[in-house]
């Protein structure tokens, strides 16, 4: 599995663990819905500042969230 | 310190302590070394793909090279 695909993954199942749903990951992190999704899907190269974001959101630290990836 | 400022002291630092040059991080990553420069000035905001190629040329993990991070 691709860089990408693999924090895609990670997000996904952090979020499912959470129980919240794409909208209020998008709200939480103040990203849009649809970016949400295609970063989940693998789709996008997410810039730092995004990361940080999204793991904020996702109460993780940026650290933790890219666990995994090597 | 902002975002992109901690990821570029992290970089140098480790850069620094592995006692290699920007150009041989620059090589062993595949970028460029004024890019490899400005990313340590804490003036980009790297993406997913070149924290990874940046960690593996500095032998550490993307989660190592993000600790401290929040």
């Amino acid at each position: 599995m691709d860089i990408k695909h693999t924090l895609g993954k990670r997000i996904r199942e952090q979020r499912v663990a959470l129980g919240i749903s794409q909208e209020y990951l998008a709200h939480f992190s103040g990203l849009h819905r649809t970016y949400i999704g295609s970063v989940e899907r693998g789709e996008r190269n997410v810039s730092l500042v995004n990361i940080v974001l999204i793991a904020r959101a996702l109460s993780m630290t940026p650290s933790e969230l890219l666990e995994g990836i090597k």
